[in-house]
């Protein structure tokens, strides 16, 4: 839990998929938003919006999971909040919106979102900037960055999104990744220019390359049924 | 990552045994010191330290874990930090600091740790308050608590400890556990008055009993092997 002015953010992870979902809520008005929610979980995070008398407003998806699938409709139909994802993402279900680069979705006053398109993993992968938090999905990671083999996936974009976007944000943004496997749950900005083994400052394009083009990764084993439910924002079909 | 004022707050998990490492380190001076550390994850734990260029003061144990081994000793050899835990713990590791309830443990004038006693889950329990962060071990967990089976535990001095001593800590003071098993990674002193299913302020002590008296739980795995090896703070024998 961190307290940010007047938001609060609650950091919440899936120990099958090491995904991390995250539900930030101004703490006066109760207002909240959910980014990655994942069906395995949705009783937990159910649990806590209940408990803390929030208010869902949205569920943000940063991309297109292959590897599980979204909690959005269920979430969607129980508090009747409103789903949003890149407007890359060809999704099939009505009434989502979809978002583009630097749009701002406000829930209110003092709880903006700043939508910042960062291609690379996915073709529809986007962050979140709120205050200091960059929600930064499966982009940015810890000392790490997503995968660029499938789902129109580019060395070039994931490079351009991280080095020239994300790493002009300021030093001390708070990175939240989409996921995390070694047990790390944040990171700054300062930390991954220095420290990121592929994408830091001192790397170049052809080393980022090199590095991306070897990692000999398995196929995503949920893919196939991840993609598609994911494409109607996990509702049961 | 959580910014309090002037220090800096960094949530590590361990998989194998669902345990929380926390580095908390002052962003001026870079004086740090880590709570529960585990030795399967300490290589992480020391590249980050080395990355950040922390300052290692001291290593801080919240009890004689049953689980899992700490790397206090190691990370001592290491960065010359100093180890501490409670006095009551039957420690037989040479130079080894001694925490009574109510001290303060002062790396500088704005980076100050208060001991609190909280035995109940073992006879050795302690929390640490730092600022509004309370590093509350196996004492206060997220909606639950410690087992109070083994190493002297007492349903009294949880419930005592909890409700009189952590309870009567400010609403909004963050708890960080030293476990979770769900996925929620911390909680406030608010949320736990209300919704921790066995301490929630509602609950008599009697009903607190009848929930601890049968929860069943089968016998610590690694207790045999961890106890001993932690009585040295983990010095390689």
């Amino acid at each position: 839990m961190i307290f940010s002015k007047e938001l609060i953010l609650r950091q919440l992870f899936e120990r099958e998929t090491s995904t991390y979902t995250y539900i930030i809520y101004d703490k006066n008005s109760l207002e909240a938003v959910i980014i990655d929610p994942v069906r395995e979980t949705i009783e937990r995070d159910c649990k806590l919006i209940d408990d803390l008398e929030l208010k869902l407003r949205w569920s943000l998806e940063t991309h297109l999971h292959a590897d599980h699938i979204t909690s959005a409709s269920q979430l969607s139909d129980k508090y009747n909040c409103k789903i949003a994802i890149s407007s890359f993402a060809e999704v099939s279900k009505e009434g989502v919106t979809l978002l583009q680069d630097r749009q701002i979705v406000e829930i209110n006053p003092s709880f903006k979102i700043e939508v910042i398109a960062t291609p690379g993993h996915t073709n529809c992968s986007i962050s979140f900037l709120i205050n200091d938090m960059l929600f930064s999905g499966d982009t940015l990671l810890i000392r790490g960055c997503g995968r660029t083999d499938f789902q129109q996936g580019s060395n070039e974009q994931l490079f351009e999104s991280v080095r020239t976007k994300l790493f002009s944000l300021p030093d001390m943004t708070r990175v939240f990744p989409g996921h995390n496997y070694k047990g790390e749950l944040s990171s700054s900005i300062l930390e991954e220019k220095k420290y990121n083994p592929r994408l830091k400052e001192d790397n170049s394009f052809d080393q980022f390359c090199s590095i991306m083009n070897n990692l000999n990764l398995s196929h995503p084993k949920q893919i196939e049924i991840a993609l598609p439910a994911n494409k109607v924002c996990g509702a049961q079909l």
